[in-house]
């Protein structure tokens, strides 16, 4: 296997190369009969295309996906969900010095190793950013499933850089707040950080780098005991599928990391209840225990390495000739992706939680 | 699915519950013929078992696996391995006050929810970390077949509180410096670290309280071109099995959440090739590009949480009564579990790594 | 993977080998709080057992199941749920003479290659039929699950080398026929064929030969709708589970292999419907269409070849030495094994409809 | 999960419906760098196409697939390999009249129960004899890769009606003679009786009526020791694909059935060997004992349904109105799928098979 997921009933199997004839996903395992409003999911990709503000690349992406099956007169038919988007408007040129110099940070030398030199590598091929477009898709198409189940989830750019946007309230977030968020153009909580946090990847292109970040992801209104112990939990789940980015090299469940640095006394998260429903005080676990959710907001942060392509002169080799070389970049590349990571992640994490409901 | 790891051809199926008869673990798809030091594995386990050293639980634990199949004459048939550490010595009279208490930071309540109320919750049942004992039993296995091919995984732990070892030489780390680390009772890198850390724990120990910690685990030999891009690959397999932990609660690869803090031109791994082989000059990524190893070392850490059980009053609520209360645990715990957390960390990964190998 | 079974949120892993330790199962997935009665599943199991009537083997079992775990207050605690079953009362001696003689028939020979020749073959190692014993287990517990919720299997044999019984009426077999059958200790629908089909064994067993059978099962009770299409269907887990029994060749649902010579006029079966429910006057597709139950009973029939091993000698290659040779076995051997293997059928289809239903 | 194989490290996901935009396949998890002739996978794919022979229906399918991934430079490039047939020409008023009225032996009615009625039925939807054209094209990629390890899967019609063809001969049976067979356009072995089944099916459409049969297949090359016991072996593997295809209710492996009818001495295949290489003289158990081969051929035999779209009205129900109805179904429809299933049934043996070697 490879670039499927396999979470119990519910299976997602993407494909597609960056410079190829088109990309898609097919999910199996929907339920039939589930209503999806196909400008939501346009909506939701949208989020996820280059934007004309200055970060991401200027590149006209096209991705329209084109339905194939699993859809009828607005509804899930329950069969094979099928969509694909064709690629058009390539400059493969741009990429023509690439050959067989590894783009360091990239997946170049090790695609080489793993495919036996046979893999597309046109635009990053397979490993491009561009197979996201049917990620999100996949997952915009079950995060209205579990709207219906009145379960919501949305993300927010945590930091670029070293400016930093605010937590999440993660014991009393509304699926009304995170609406807000989804609908912002630049998503952060804190709209002051949007202006430092664009002027951080300014900097970063103008230094003709680029820069990393981190994303915030909730869940509301999901009910607790969902969820399995120890290799099928709700974090096992959502990390295999969040790990599917490119470009994520961490993840943590509510306090994560720092919990390292915490005492028990701080970290356990006091129960509480109005005699009708339970809570946590507060939420550190990310309304986790056990793998399983306890009814409070799931939270979880992945972590977005800085965008391999940059256009300096940066040290490598070339693999066939295994010599030693400089490689410079060309063409337009975002210099921050965390922008556009934001509903990727949201979409992974819809897949990953709709798969312990079907 | 549940408590069970299905990596392409190897499968790892664990059960058990503390105060049941007996946990254990059943490994299917290994190689026939794989020789297998009994002894080696009974001393990667006693690695886990608690100390006494005023660290861990008194509890006298005796983790004997019993090999009920898949082994002869010294070496694996190939047919399902299958081992079994009966329980005995068990007080289960410590626990009779938490009956529906939710304790904190545990998942008494998640539980409760997931599985209608009726699962075994005498000493956490299967939640329990006494479950990780056959995990690392069956890593223990896999940890010989990886180091037949020359592939050596070894953990320490990175900081308790807010003391800190070296990061391990991501670059040069050899397997000499992990056999080295993997032999000391307390592994850490900087042995001066020892006596701090412990002090860290006595002193939480002493406030009734507990603390938490950070593991790195570095594995070399893992040759470049193993893995796979989005679902399958080194990052989704190594996390979705370290989620399978009690108490991990984030894990990140290479510099992880330190990414997003950087310049893509700090980030980047320069390679370079003295003509035969390909290295990098720096290991940002944790030796995965695209899912796939380049041939460096694999690095990843593990955030541990605190260990929820301690001897505080802590507020909660009665699930059943559904009425507020003060829980006080009784009996010994671990105050610390990072220390008996490293070689479960290891058998995770080694399970995750051999996965891609048979 | 090997002998884990995993279908969709079921998983089943089953280890052991003849002469080892301990045979066994891990059921992962299975609700919480579910009535077994552990003494139905002892039943369910002796019905698996060798008899005293001359046609099973006299080696005397005693398949006693451990339960380890996941079974607590006569209800599934919903964690994994594993048995061991030790291994008693062993005659190696009987098989001194395979050694790396291939015993036509049996998978010693294809073990040897498949194991790199590690594989433990005293008394059939993993191969043996006695590896059934836990997956009858494991069948025993999902058909009382099954029966809460009102749906019954039951299998019986329909021929033994010429002798046939009667076939289930498939369109009205109820419940208690099934009930009836399971209770007889051997199992066929017309009493008056069970003289001549242990007629048929003795006869074999005189001529140091064996012989082959025919099992039938149907399963009431299942309502329509159940099943996928394609790769994920009734028939798919049913075939996937029942060629996990040693010795079945052949799996037909419905008219099976009768459906070749008939046409379509005959072969689709009319739906009525009284108003209230749907069905079919008669039942040829033996209740699936398309992979899903169309709630009539589910029928189908394995297919069993003769016990391979026989006390005649037989041509066959020492496959270390590359040599020709003639083996004759000794010990004690089923002649016909076809009664012992009804309740591993049902056991097998058990666990796959099960499968659909958690 | 659904019309998705997942084996070992294969998958193989389907998509599409009979009157929807297109229908298609991805495949996860091929070698990087294998030789794939596009040409020989359109001939694969033309054996499946409707014949102009009058047995067929004269629908003009253009079942022509388009690689959107995975392919490039005439060799798979490892990342997933994906096709989509887009659908034209459809003549979807032939089936108005079947809206809520189940055609009695197609999935009409448990589709609708499955899927809560939302399933597309035109045309039979996701359940149509249509969507195995990607089957096929999978089947066709993975029969190159086979090939080039020199293995060789051929398949032929051994019943239409009570017309038999020659069986295979099971120990002798070499790649040429499949490829001989493969190459006919009518593939049976005894050429004379082809006029004698086309006028067996000449008849059934002459009474309105359709008419089931049998196909037999063939392995041949695949080396001793592959598959595995229990679960997850030749017969598990090829038996969950091939119950994939609508109408195969069916299936059994070397003697099969016959195997029921036989002795031990008669059905124990001697082994016999030269020095250098195992046999076995006759090859009852079609090349697999234990699940693994034995290095003869692997011979297996399926069992068609007859076209359960029969021009003679039929007695069924209204599911929606909940009323019995008479049903006559208009368009043309094959009176016989077996020719058209051979290469399907190939296709599906091919996937299984190469799922073990990657």
């Amino acid at each position: 296997m490879s670039s499927d997921l396999h979470f119990g009933n519910l299976s997602v199997s993407i494909f597609g190369e960056s410079h190829g004839k088109g990309i898609g996903v097919v999910i199996q395992g929907l339920p039939g009969g589930c209503e999806i409003d196909f400008e939501k999911v346009l909506d939701f990709m949208a989020r996820r295309a280059p934007k004309k503000d200055g970060i991401s690349t200027r590149r006209n992406e096209k991705d329209y996906p084109e339905i194939m099956s699993g859809y009828l007169n607005g509804k899930t038919t329950g069969t094979p969900l099928a969509a694909v988007i064709m690629n058009t408007d390539q400059h493969s040129a741009d990429y023509n010095n690439i050959s067989a110099v590894a783009r360091p940070g990239h997946a170049d030398y090790t695609g080489y190793e793993r495919y036996n030199g046979a893999n597309d590598i046109r635009g990053g091929g397979h490993f491009s950013g561009r197979i996201t477009a049917p990620l999100v898709f996949a997952g915009a198409v079950c995060a209205q499933i579990l709207e219906q189940k009145g379960i919501s989830c949305g993300a927010h750019i945590l930091s670029i850089g070293n400016v930093w946007d605010n937590r999440f309230d993660s014991v009393n977030i509304s699926k009304e707040f995170l609406d807000e968020i989804k609908a912002k153009d630049f998503p952060v909580i804190d709209s002051e950080t949007e202006f430092l946090m664009k002027q951080e990847v300014a900097d970063a292109s103008g230094r003709l780098d680029s820069i990393g970040g981190r994303i915030e992801c909730a869940v509301v209104g999901m009910p607790a005991g969902v969820g399995s112990p120890m290799f099928d939990g709700i974090e096992n789940r959502i990390s295999q599928a969040v790990f599917g980015i490119p470009a994520v090299k961490g993840i943590e469940f509510g306090r994560g990391f720092g919990f390292a640095d915490m005492c028990g006394s701080e970290a356990n998260d006091p129960f509480t209840t109005d005699g009708k429903t339970i809570k946590t005080t507060t939420n550190n676990n990310g309304g986790i225990l056990g793998g399983i959710t306890n009814g409070m907001p799931i939270v979880f942060t992945a972590a977005i390495k800085p965008t391999p392509s940059i256009a300096q002169p940066q040290q490598t080799v070339d693999y066939i000739k295994m010599e030693n070389t400089v490689l410079e970049i060309k063409g337009r590349h975002d210099a921050c992706i965390v922008p556009r990571a934001v509903p990727v992640v949201e979409a992974a994490a819809n897949i990953a939680l709709l798969s312990f409901l079907v």
